[in-house]
């Protein structure tokens, strides 16, 4: 996969570089590009950015300097491109998204500044993204953000040890809570089921807590389930448990 | 405002101070640290992870780095503080939340691996918060966000020119398209009315391209406003241009 992130801030992903996907990097799985697209400005203060038509605070992003970008890229990398633009209009990103993107060829990110950008910017888009409600100085943050979250589902990206299927959301529930040692802490102890070794207990717990979490806190998750008989059954066991008793929520057991 | 970020890679923040927050630093208007908890491991090897009990892939953060490391800085810093995680589970951080953390004398960011950490770290924590419905190699990139969003609203660190009161959420709808010069480019115009200077058409225009984009694109948004008569009005008006015709999309009057 090839990544092409246009940017006025190239080193705002140096961090990017320095963690998984600089692994993907040296080992040839991405080729990953920052382009200044100031330097298609040819005004000799290199402006990139101008006052808006009809007024107004800000200043906009020119169209131009995009526009060439995107003309060089496409004459050094003339293949199919998703070129995407964060904008709050955009579809929300999430998992299935992110999966989506680790299918293409070449991903090109547009990092605008929120101040604004030239609507025509947006005819060079194939795909507008959102990451939620809030404005931010610029996109960079949340290319990067993108980029790590597509990067983890390019075939061999992830070892083993952090495979992406045991991820949150994988199975479309929120996960079970997870504990290491020691086994009591400031007098909060691990369930006990989890210390007692028997795979087929841990298992349902596990499958129960993180029913109990989604039913607790992103109870529309569930909607979108195609659970089995056993999986609905034990739904509805968490649905009683909670709504038949001022239910210690699981937050508690650490409390025991 | 005082921001502590709790993090295993304070490398990564080198962005964040280069940017707007940086010249809130240097203004004294905020106190920003990135505090890297491995130093609160103590065996020889600095591990902050270990296994999880009851068996699975992946290593858990344990709890005991990071309560040391808040025991710390609730020594250094006694007043109250919002305690923020990273999660999955948590609440939408959105415009209204980073108003909302905006207020905080002091924030302190936990960000953890999304491999998992121990539960019982749950219960340092005031506010988890979500930024979307997909998995991470780390909180720190969220965490930059969530910092570059409720930054821009303690008062004085935004300018006059970059007012976060203009920006898209502000109004509770999705913002008008914006043009600057050249007035054609590519073949694309710019829309006549933003040409001709009349302030009242320009601004009922604006309003009008704002509904008309929320309602494309958001209409969930439009729920949730209390819109005065002559803004439901244009708003009437909007829906029938959109319903009665094979309506072009505002996009297309950059193509006249």
């Amino acid at each position: 996969m090839r990544i092409d992130v246009l940017s006025l801030f190239p080193d705002m992903f140096a961090p990017l570089t320095q963690s998984m996907i600089g692994k993907a990097i040296d080992k040839g799985q991405i080729d990953f590009n920052v382009i200044d697209y100031r330097q298609y400005s040819h005004d000799k203060h290199h402006h990139v950015d101008d006052t808006p038509y009809g007024g107004g605070a800000g200043m906009l992003l020119k169209p131009e300097p995009m526009f060439e970008a995107m003309d060089d890229l496409n004459a050094q990398h003339p293949g199919a491109k998703r070129v995407i633009l964060l904008d709050p209009a955009g579809r929300k990103f999430d998992h299935v998204a992110a999966k989506e993107l680790a299918q293409a060829a070449h991903l090109v990110f547009i990092c605008g500044h929120y101040e604004g950008y030239d609507e025509r910017i947006r005819s060079l888009v194939t795909d507008e993204f959102s990451i939620g409600d809030f404005v931010l100085t610029g996109g960079e943050l949340p290319a990067m953000m993108m980029i790590d979250a597509t990067v983890r589902f390019v075939p061999g990206v992830l070892g083993n040890a952090e495979s992406a299927a045991t991820d949150s959301f994988e199975n479309g529930l929120l996960n079970y809570p997870e504990y290491t040692r020691p086994a009591e802490y400031r007098g909060m102890a691990v369930p006990e089921v989890l210390q007692n070794g028997n795979h087929q207990l841990i298992a349902q717990w596990r499958l129960k807590e993180s029913l109990r979490r989604t039913y607790q806190r992103r109870p529309e998750l569930l909607d979108q389930l195609d659970l089995d008989a056993a999986t609905r059954k034990l739904l509805a066991q968490v649905k009683r448990e909670e709504n038949t008793r001022q239910a210690p929520d699981i937050t508690d057991s650490r409390l025991q």
